[in-house]
C-alpha cells in the first residue's frame, strides 16, 4: 500500500467541504472532489472508501472545528468590562451567560469568515447521511459545553429542556441569522446580533 | 400562442418543489422537472421563461402556502380552554401569545406533513436566487401577522427588535427542530415542541 499523506487527506476534506457547500450533495461526485483537490480519483480512494465515507469524514472534521471554536471561547478568560456590568443575575448565572455570549460571538464570527462550514453542517444534518454514531462523536467533542448546560439546569439557571432545544435556540439560530430574513430587506446588523444573543438567553434561561 | 392550462402550471410548480427538495438546485434541470411533471420541456417553456423563472415562481407559491397556513391559524377563534388558563400576562399579551401558539402548532403540523415545503424554502432563502422583490411580496402576504407584531411592540408586549429576529426565533426554529439535533439521539418529542414554543415566546416577549 502506498504511503498516506496527511496533507492530501486534509486537501480532500477541504475540497469536499467547498464543493458540497457550493453545489450540494447530489452533483458533488468523487471525480469532481478529486479534481478540486488536485489529485486523481485513484489517489482519493487510497484515503476514503467511497463518497459516503468522504462526506462522513468531512462532517466529523467540520463539527470538530465548529465545536473547537465554541469550547475555546467558552473556556476563555472573561473580559473585565463584562464582569463589572451590573446585573440582576446571580454570579453563577452571570458567569454562564457571559461565557455563552463569548461562544455566540465566536460562532457568528466563524460563520461570517467561513460560511461553507455552516452550510455543509446544515446540509449534512438534514440528509440521510446523518447517523447516531456521528451524534455520539459530537457529544464527546462538546462535553465541556454539555456539562455546563447540565450544571446550569441543576442549579436552576437554565430551563429543564432537551439539549436539542438549547442547540436550536442558542446555536442553530446563528445559522438562520446569517442566512438573512425571508421578508425584511436590510441585512441583519451587528446590533441585531447582540439583541439576538439576549433573545437566545431568554429562551433557555429560567427567569430569576 | 397555445392555450395555457392552470393545472399544468400547478403540476410544474409541484414537480419543481419536490425535485429541488429531494435533489437540490444544482441537479434539478428543466428537462428533469418537465419529466417529473409528465410533460415535454417545450410545454414547460410555454409557462416559464427558464429554470430561474420556474424556481422563483415555486418560491412565491411555497411562501404563499406557508404564510396562508400561518395567517389562518392566527385569525382562528381561540380555543376556550386556552383562554380560561390562569396567567400573569395582560389580556392583550395573553391573546397574542395564544394566537402565536396556534400559528406555531399549525406550522409544526405543516412541516411534518409536507417537509418539502420547508426544505425548498430554506434552500431558496440561502441561494443567490433570493431577491428583495421576493421579500417585499412575502411582506405583503404576511401583513396581518406583521401588523400584529408592530402592535405588540407598540403596546410593550414584544421586544423592540427587527422583524428578522422574530422570524428566526419564532418560525425558522421550527425548521431547525424538524431537522433534529446534531448531538442528541432521540428525535424531538411533541412535549419538546410545546416547550420550544414557550422558549420562542420568551425570546421575543418583554418580561411583564
Amino acid at each position: 500500500m502506498r504511503h498516506r499523506d496527511e496533507h492530501k487527506q486534509q486537501a480532500l476534506l477541504e475540497a469536499t467541504l467547498h464543493e458540497v457547500a457550493e453545489h450540494g450533495f447530489a452533483v458533488t461526485s468523487v471525480a469532481r472532489i478529486a479534481r478540486a483537490a488536485g489529485m486523481s480519483p485513484g489517489t482519493l480512494y487510497l484515503y476514503y472508501r467511497d463518497k459516503d465515507d468522504l462526506l462522513e469524514a468531512t462532517f466529523r472534521e467540520v463539527s470538530r472545528r465548529i465545536i473547537a471554536v465554541a469550547i475555546e471561547a467558552f473556556q476563555a478568560e472573561p473580559a473585565e468590562a463584562f464582569e463589572a456590568e451590573p446585573s440582576t443575575l446571580s454570579p453563577a448565572a452571570q458567569q454562564l451567560k457571559s461565557a455563552l455570549c463569548r461562544v455566540w460571538n465566536a460562532l457568528v464570527a466563524l460563520g461570517r469568515r467561513q460560511p461553507a462550514l455552516f452550510l455543509f453542517h446544515d446540509q449534512f444534518l438534514h440528509s440521510s447521511h446523518m447517523q447516531d454514531a456521528l451524534r455520539v462523536a459530537n457529544q464527546e467533542c462538546a462535553a465541556p459545553l454539555l456539562d455546563a448546560f447540565a450544571l446550569g439546569q441543576q442549579s436552576g439557571i437554565l430551563k429543564q429542556i432537551d439539549l436539542a432545544l438549547i442547540e436550536v435556540f442558542m446555536f442553530r439560530s446563528i445559522y438562520s441569522l446569517l442566512q438573512g430574513s425571508s421578508c425584511q430587506l436590510p441585512a441583519i446588523s451587528d446590533a441585531s446580533f447582540d439583541q439576538a444573543f439576549e433573545m437566545a438567553w431568554d429562551a433557555i434561561a429560567l427567569r430569576q
